[in-house]
């Protein structure tokens, strides 16, 4: 069905709310679910749900715990991981304005930090590049192993352009979580290949999924990419584990590169990235590609047309979750 | 056939002079081919033989022509690529030694930069978390194009621990340019999936693979990453182009980050880094598994091997065409 996005955004605010989290807090996590709600990630509203986003009751005070020049290591006192980032990539960026460089950490949140193309783009939207990693539970296996030890492990990274910023935002794993979630819900099997059952056997079953381990994306490469990922925001941001060996928080990483440390100026670096990308995307396509795409520009397009005609398709049975959670 | 390592050496030392480089050059270029050669990475010997290096007749002076506290632009002057790699790999250490951070990018270089897990390696040597990306001619394809455009755009991450360094170095192309050089030497198929041929058909023919363009590793997100590593190569860097569009020269970026921007110490981030290493190496394996490898970590294993022997198995055509071109 077509849904407002106006009534869907009012629905997802007291959504939100009636999880526990302050107003300042609760527009955070609203224009980071939008986000991905509007650009057609799947890190939406459907977060909202189900288990949802309960704020932490033991959540206390966010402290920088580490301060200098061009860095800082947040402790996120239990607080949803999206604010906690968003308080990151402020500092980063302020950072990377006023010295060229500027890189925080985040240690002490164990909740989901949304699609993370969202901080990448503000950062480049603020003239610089931005790379963010983000750590989660035991979901993801290394290559040659089939036990859950990586989070799914994204990377984004943001770099400027005289028109909207390339935005290349990934999961390392072949298949995000909420993927195998949306497939057990619907009933529906999971690809081939992209998971484990808890014996070690391939397995399309997305309950056995879930209970045993997704793969990387790309084989060796994708998995070692995962690691580096999970060196980068857990033992560099000053993690824990459980006396069990499980994680006690999940870290992020951000940073921010000012590209006039080695281009000219910012104009000349964003033409000469926008020159590069006109050219990209006039090489010769395979015979059924209508238009090579750059990183971020599917999720602009799906914007731009969300945003013209103002409402957004949804399923029936989410907006009717979402709604009893607002209580409407 | 086996071969000494001094022997190796001896030889290939001569067959780099006989290239046209200065004894300082040489040694710098020696090192990292036989760091190639003595982990089993393809970026080796070979690279000496054929068409080989030889040295740009007009290669002028290496210049600094930008230099802040956090970064630096290099001038390759059309010097060989581990030469000028070289030298911003040193001047990134030093700054971010100096300072936390350390960001130098090189233009004017249009030759190999070797395996470029060495440059990455000596960062992490140096205690510090090292990035390194390479660009290079056209022979990668955009995801949903054929035409060549991309060089086979390789990135290295180093990070160190209490023992050897990760060391992740991977090209972003499904298969390296030298993989399909040496198959059609040898006569022999490329992998089903990983070229099109110029008409944009799928080939195992290693000459129409090499007139039409490699894929990218892991569909659109090892193209998009591919993306990234050209955009941080070119116009960050300050890389030109012909009248006709084909690139001028390639650009290498390379940057050090001092963990101690985030981490208590460099002691502990090291001990945190090796504890998740050696915790990741002890999950359960898939039955064909003997162990779980970290990065880097086969080539240290081959290294220590063919170092205990003093000798390396070396292709018998090959060490008689380097004794040649030594003029043994």
């Amino acid at each position: 069905m077509k849904v407002k996005i106006d009534s869907l955004k009012v629905a997802a605010r007291q959504a939100i709310l009636n999880q526990g989290y302050n107003p300042d807090d609760a527009e955070i996590i609203l224009e980071i679910i939008m986000y991905a709600q509007l650009r057609g990630n799947n890190q939406n509203v459907i977060k909202l749900i189900g288990a949802g986003l309960p704020a932490n009751p033991n959540a206390g005070d966010i402290r920088v715990v580490k301060d200098t020049k061009l860095s800082a290591v947040i402790d996120g006192a239990w607080n949803q991981g999206m604010v906690v980032v968003t308080q990151a990539t402020r500092m980063a960026i302020e950072k990377a304005k006023a010295h060229g460089f500027g890189i925080v950490g985040t240690h002490k949140t164990n909740s989901a930090t949304g699609a993370i193309g969202y901080y990448a783009r503000w950062i480049a939207n603020e003239g610089l590049i931005g790379f963010v990693f983000s750590g989660s539970g035991e979901y993801m296996a290394m290559y040659g192993s089939y036990e859950p030890f990586f989070g799914t492990n994204p990377l984004a990274i943001g770099i400027p352009t005289s028109d909207n910023p390339i935005v290349f935002d990934m999961a390392t794993a072949a298949i995000a979580y909420y993927g195998i979630v949306s497939a057990k819900t619907a009933g529906e099997p999971i690809p081939e290949g992209v998971a484990y059952d808890s014996e070690g056997n391939i397995t399309t079953d997305p309950a056995k999924a879930l209970a045993g381990a997704i793969k990387a994306f790309g084989g060796y490469k994708g998995a070692a990419l995962a690691l580096i990922v999970e060196l980068l925001t857990r033992p560099l941001v000053g993690t824990s584990r459980n006396t069990d060996g499980t994680k006690e928080d999940w870290g992020n990483l951000v940073f921010a590169v000012d590209p006039e440390l080695l281009a000219d100026d910012l104009e000349s670096f964003k033409e000469g990235v926008s020159d590069l990308i006109a050219r990209l995307k006039d090489r010769k396509k395979l015979p059924d590609v209508d238009e090579i795409l750059a990183p971020g520009e599917r999720g602009d397009k799906f914007y731009e047309q969300v945003m013209a005609t103002g409402e957004i398709e949804l399923d029936d049975g989410l907006w009717q979750a979402l709604q009893a959670i607002a209580g409407n």
